[in-house]
């Protein structure tokens, strides 16, 4: 049953189209938008709107929800022609999800005032969009929050209220990412060493979730390795982006963080290998190049 | 009620010292060596039997429990002057606790043949320890697994059989201590790149445990940080130790591990700034004067 209010999507990749399901399943009218005419119609089939521009599906909209793949996306999404805030009235509000500057956070926010700006990245992978189960890193006046609270408790499971300042959910999204991308990098290290001395995969993976060594990308990312399976739940060139607002917001504000640096270089060479656009998991294939462990830890067609 | 059985117990530190209660809880005699009589005494007062030697300690015991700080300390236990392998004969097990190199566990295996040898390094801290409810990586003869069963069932929560070979346990724990060393640094790094972002600390440490930046040392580190709480449950020279053992490992391999390799630096630079002997959440003191956040991270008494 229709609530009689509407909400946009841009941008209905794996992610955006969870957000849009969500919205659908608690009653929104949903008006989605994005580049590719099929994931529309996808859209369309089951029960939102087509349209053709981010300003189109931001008409009429209490909530715009821009779920595309970076700050640039973000950017146009936004201003550029046909963009959300030739469409967005006063008392609408702008929702970014995208992992982007803290700084084009604050900058998006001013440019769009009095329209209001919702700084919301968020993590929890396709799966958990389509459950309306997102985790939200959230910041922006509180007035905000309470405006547009039932389309953040339809696609989300937690909402994180961080601060009542754009900017401020992008800074902890990049805390977040910081160490998810290091636990990648050190979870692939790990396992090539472990392979290197001629242990078993299986056993090493059951030891270290057991054990202090542990973190969430471990048991999660090593999963895939141990199944030889590389199909991109998040790609490599992800964490590259990701990787690059961290060292992005370091180095505007001076500060030199050694180990997120040295990951960074892991993912770029995993993506000038050859597997960018592989699940972020590949780090493990490059260092298994590196270690000479391509017997145990590759992809099925990889070279050995 | 004693079982008649004689266990050995070498090094009576706050580790040491949990497995002999835990044993003597068990039921087993306990004969105890350390070269500080305190703690010997300590251990007699609880029902132990005080010894001055690791030969003397080690004299009719069916396990003899090394519980001492590294590798050459191990050495010195089995193979100095009074050490165990003059009073040892074949029926006896020598369990070795401590981190050192799979290679060196090979080696003082081979050197103590036909007295058994079982790779046994542990982890979970001294109030796990004093339960009987430490992890402990272990390989060796399977044979040996069950004579002593009573003994390791005693001493330990999670008892992992990695293999029949002296060595493999010690490369297990040379993979956890690569990822706990790297996530100690890696949060350490975090949780200052938050701080100098003006994020509330605490905020922040609830959002990444609930968060996929979590690891098991970000959870459990962080938290003496937000206490400002850094006496020594585990020192930082201990992890300059133990991340020595995984490059030394790589080295001998010629494998090039570079997020282990820079998280080193950050131990060793920690430990040089005068905080060696502090807990290792110090690497969080020192990140805080290399990002100028001394006001937030610090130990009380710290020039700011």
């Amino acid at each position: 049953m229709s609530k009689g209010l509407t909400a946009g999507v841009i941008g209905l990749g794996s992610m955006g189209m969870g957000v849009a399901q969500s919205l659908l399943r608690a009653g929104f009218d949903v008006a989605g938008c994005d580049p590719r005419p099929e994931v529309v119609a996808a859209l369309a089939a089951q029960g939102g709107r087509a349209t053709t521009t981010p300003a189109e599906a931001a008409e009429g909209a209490t909530a715009v929800f821009s779920v595309v793949l970076n700050g640039a996306q973000t950017e146009t999404v936004l201003f550029g022609p046909g963009g959300c805030a030739e469409a967005m009235a006063p008392g609408a509000v702008f929702v970014s999800m995208a992992t982007l500057s803290p700084d084009l956070a604050r900058d998006m926010a001013a440019r769009l005032a009095p329209v209001d700006y919702l700084d919301a990245p968020i993590s929890g992978g396709a799966a958990r969009a389509a459950e309306g189960k997102l985790s939200v890193m959230a910041s922006g006046a509180p007035a905000v929050f309470d405006r547009i609270g039932g389309e953040l408790a339809a696609v989300s499971e937690n909402l994180f209220r961080l601060g009542d300042q754009p900017g401020q959910g992008s800074s902890f999204k990049a805390v977040n990412q910081l160490l998810a991308g290091v636990h990648i990098a050190a979870a692939s290290e790990a396992m090539a060493f472990a392979a290197a001395q001629g242990l078993d995969l299986a056993e090493v993976y059951r030891v270290i979730t057991a054990s202090a060594g542990n973190s969430w990308m471990f048991a999660d990312r090593m999963k895939r390795v141990l199944d030889n399976d590389y199909r991109p739940r998040s790609s490599t060139d992800i964490f590259v982006k990701d990787l690059g607002i961290v060292l992005e917001v370091a180095r505007t504000r001076k500060l030199p963080p050694p180990i997120s640096a040295q990951a960074m270089q892991m993912f770029l060479m995993t993506s000038a290998s050859g597997m960018g656009a592989d699940d972020d998991s590949s780090v493990a294939r490059f260092y298994a190049r590196l270690f000479g462990v391509t017997d145990v830890i590759r992809k099925e067609g990889d070279d050995q």
